[in-house]
């Protein structure tokens, strides 16, 4: 017998009754989710977060009890108390755990009633996004959207377990706090206590959790909330949660380690036992292979290297493409395409940004295009190596400097992918990025830019040409990448002052500035700072790809549509002139 | 032999070696906490989050760790590789959880370097709070802010293992959202997208666990962040962290219980094994007995009601008070007090509202008083028997309407309590406050207001007041109460659309503020809402208590000033002009 529920006024979980419950006299409370009136009876469907029971309102039993069950609707919450009993074997539903069993009703109350509600409480429903976060209370009654949110609570609740194991402290840092340096832009706080001043929302916790490191917390995380006013994409949202972790006195592979073994774990909630260690692949190898810093390893379609088959080539395109230290790349798709297909991949590659594509058919031994007369056996020979070529192919060859070549490539791979459907495993193939650039080139601004942030260590092979060559340096960062998307990134942080200020100023910083963005880093490096590195993995996304969702909205309670938008509460609202002058502000 | 930690470059924390290490190669990376320099040898504390650990430089084991010792100072961060030995029986350092062994060090690597901090890394010292909070980092590698620090950790962590096993979903409300009704000033988020709109940081989860209650969540925690831009008092930050949590189909008993059995798990942590249940106290009783609805029950002091006694008095004071609806009340200080210390109490009973004060001391078996003349010898009588008097004491008397009684009295009783220092236990006294009023009267804005919120249920009995004596309903509310210090609060709540429009009507809301402020919740109500109630708990101040701590800034990693400055970051700061410009808003 299953004891009663503590702290309740149920006796058990509507989902949870059982055969072994039989002849227990129960008080179960839910809602109705369906209502069936065979005439002389009544079925309810009675549901609460546990699962549904059938509840009988049997008018030999209680006319009371059926009269009232003759009232209630959809939705409706009630009570009902009763024997459970054994269904009659032919009305066994074996598709319902609790399938074999059903409450003949000797009570039934009406708790509250409820109006039809906007759209069905069933899984798989196609309703206007809006109008689900409207009546998102309605929404999360379905299951598979509180199947998400209990995901997300198992997960929470295992990523803790094990890092409070290894010896981490879980540690709070403020929300009222100073702009981060993210590079987003910062949701600011207008302060009434100092006229004219604000706080930002962090963007991270960055900054408190290097100070956490040189307070000697050693070992940091937090399950933490970061805000980005940046223009809303499909899987970004205003606020996010990140798992949030620093480590003191640790190899770049000590924290890869520890984050393999703490997915490991999580990912065994939904029953998935990961290989670990997770492949590791250089940013270079990455875009050069699959033209992304997250290549989908679920599928192939590789980036094939031609450049040295057209070192001498005829083919003035190729020829003078390589003169300029460009490269000759391509994918091959096995298969026979139509000149459409070819046409709209052409096009393709052209909005974004390729100067052209050369397109070839491989059908019955022999390789067609309109620029296989340009070329000479041997590449011709070559190519069909490189790309082993057998039945029916079709290539896409650019030529063009690498880092372009590794663009165009890399959408046309996504996309191939998606048209021809190459993704069948259900599998999650995790990967780590490493050796990023350290810093990258703004264009607009005629400078250098961090490529993760700017307190980044370089690998220790980089400190020499920081001076020399700074876009060759390497930085001692990763991300861990699955399926394509990315869900966490970190760094071995610089904990040097002299590097620090180094970097600073390769970035084109002022003293005045990087005094006033991040003076009080800076003077605590000068007080005995551990070496320290950490990581960021995405909440949000990471429960996304567990559920199995395409959308993050999907695994978050109260998420804003894109435009930042609550339609549950209609955040955000105007205020009153009076807050606003409290608060030293008037609209423009 | 205890297995190398994982995922780091040391191989043990120094405050865990003990002798059982004795004869380990050991890497162990922390900072110089202290250096005895003895001629011959040098001596190393090395402290880490683990505590200390002795570190031996021997010239004759190894003269470059001996030179580098030599070089090191009091916060440098060094690493040091070496044998563990046992100490000489002699210098073995009972104090030390360590202080058997030491490690005898092969080799000492400086790994960063460190001024001379502002104050020392030591317990008990008196600094300057702004100077801790602008040198944070220092002030938290002194081991009471460390164990507060870890205390938290453990605290929280056994909060949510009890909440999980419970049954509750931990579920993640938005941080960008819309004023709440908590009656205290919000801090706004101005929106860019949407022009002169706001978002609202929140007081506190209550609207969205409500909705969470109405999706069928059935029980959800969190522990959230919750915003007030109030005036700081000695514990009130910016921001505070809260233990929310929200539970349908319970009774008032069925959270107070729940309560109870968690905080028994939680205060096992400091070794204290607390009574459950706790005892319970109407409010009308705490206001009578104790003039407040947090007493703290650790001392006595206790308020004796002496209107009985005084019914037929000639003394016209009293007389005219009691004619005019009001109270006698009293309290008794087991001491003689001088003529000075007398007027003191006078004092202070003047400025907080009384319009006098009446005293009384006994000595000897006799009463004195200015007033005595005015008393009949049954007068005296009775005052003494309701005192109890014996040996010498001192009375305080008040003759006003019970509320200003029960304030002022209040006052002094905590005031006399200090003055005498009467709380000589080191225990927890918890007591729940139950029933208090659903309203209390504005006066300033002449209506009434709810005394907690407005989605506050009435007590059953207390429904047909609603109309005739709205001041007089009680409601199915509580507080917790530990030594003095309120923790938490919480209620069932209305679940009836009809019953709270009431609420709203009584609270002179108009249908439109109505609508605009809550209608999202009157909406939500439509749709089948099961019976709630929840309480949330202050974590930084549960934590202060079981801590020890004065402040519930020794508790926060990162605190604000009174005036919500952090002197760390300074944060709030300027900022520039064109991010106000995208913000919409202009400085006044």
């Amino acid at each position: 017998m299953n004891p009663k529920i503590k702290y309740s006024q149920k006796t058990h979980n509507c989902g949870e009754v059982r055969l072994k419950n039989v002849g227990e006299n129960v008080t179960l409370f839910g809602w109705v989710h369906r209502r069936r009136d065979h005439g002389g009876l009544i079925f309810l469907d009675l549901r609460d977060r546990s699962g549904l029971i059938q509840v009988v309102a049997d008018p030999s039993l209680s006319r009371e009890a059926f009269k009232i069950a003759q009232k209630v609707r959809g939705e409706y919450v009630i009570s009902a108390k009763g024997k459970i009993c054994r269904r009659p074997p032919e009305t066994e539903n074996p598709n319902l755990p609790t399938g074999e069993v059903e409450l003949r009703a000797d009570e039934i109350r009406i708790v509250s009633k409820a109006k039809t509600p906007p759209f069905e409480v069933e899984d798989g429903i196609v309703v206007d996004e809006n109008l689900r976060l409207k009546y998102r209370y309605i929404d999360l009654r379905r299951r598979e959207m509180l199947s998400s949110l209990e995901l997300r609570h198992k997960v929470v609740a295992c990523l803790r377990n094990f890092l409070n194991q290894e010896g981490f402290l879980e540690v709070e840092t403020p929300y009222l706090t100073k702009s981060t340096p993210e590079g987003a832009r910062d949701y600011l706080v207008p302060s009434r206590v100092h006229p004219g001043h604000f706080y930002a929302l962090p963007q991270s916790p960055q900054l408190f959790k290097q100070i956490l490191m040189v307070a000697g917390i050693e070992r940091y995380y937090q399950i933490a909330r970061c805000f980005r006013d940046e223009d809303l994409r499909a899987d970004r949202q205003p606020e996010h949660t990140q798992i949030d972790l620093e480590m003191s006195f640790v190899s770049r592979d000590d924290i890869l380690s520890l984050v393999e073994a703490m997915l490991k774990k999580v990912f065994l909630l939904i029953n998935q036992d990961l290989i670990i260690p997770f492949p590791r692949m250089t940013y270079d190898e990455a875009m050069r292979r699959y033209g992304t810093d997250k290549p989908d390893l679920r599928y192939g379609l590789e980036i094939t290297d031609l450049t040295p088959i057209f070192k001498e080539t005829n083919f003035k395109v190729f020829a003078q493409v390589i003169r300029d230290g460009g490269v000759i790349r391509g994918i091959k798709v096995e298969k026979e395409f139509t000149r459409k297909q070819i046409d709209d991949v052409i096009n393709l590659a052209l909005q974004n940004g390729a100067k052209g594509l050369t397109w070839f058919s491989y059908l019955g031994g022999e390789l067609k295009s309109p620029v296989v007369k340009f070329l000479n056996q041997d590449e011709i020979k070559n190519l069909i190596q490189a790309f082993q070529l057998r039945g029916k192919n079709t290539l896409f060859l650019m030529a063009d400097q690498s880092h372009v070549a590794s663009q165009v490539l890399g959408i046309l791979r996504e996309n191939l992918c998606k048209q021809l459907n190459l993704v069948k495993s259900n599998n999650f193939k995790f990967l780590w990025i490493i050796n990023f650039p350290l810093f990258e080139y703004d264009e607009e601004e005629k400078r250098l830019k961090s490529h993760h942030h700017p307190f980044t260590s370089p690998t220790e092979e980089s400190i020499p040409l920081l001076d020399s060559e700074p876009l060759k340096a390497k930085a001692n960062a990763y991300d861990l990448v699955v399926n394509g998307v990315e869900i966490g990134g970190g760094s071995l942080r610089i904990h040097l002052t002299g590097l620090q200020e180094k970097i600073f100023s390769l970035l084109g910083l002022s003293p005045l500035e990087i005094k006033e963005k991040f003076g009080f880093l800076l003077e605590a490096f000068k007080y005995g700072v551990p070496p320290h590195g950490g990581i960021a993995l995405g909440l949000d996304r990471l429960v996304m790809l567990m559920a199995r969702r395409e959308s993050i909205r999907d695994v978050i309670a109260f998420p804003k549509t894109q435009s930042a938008f609550c339609p549950l509460t209609k955040a955000p609202d105007a205020v009153k002139e009076k807050q606003l002058r409290e608060l030293h502000i008037r609209l423009r």
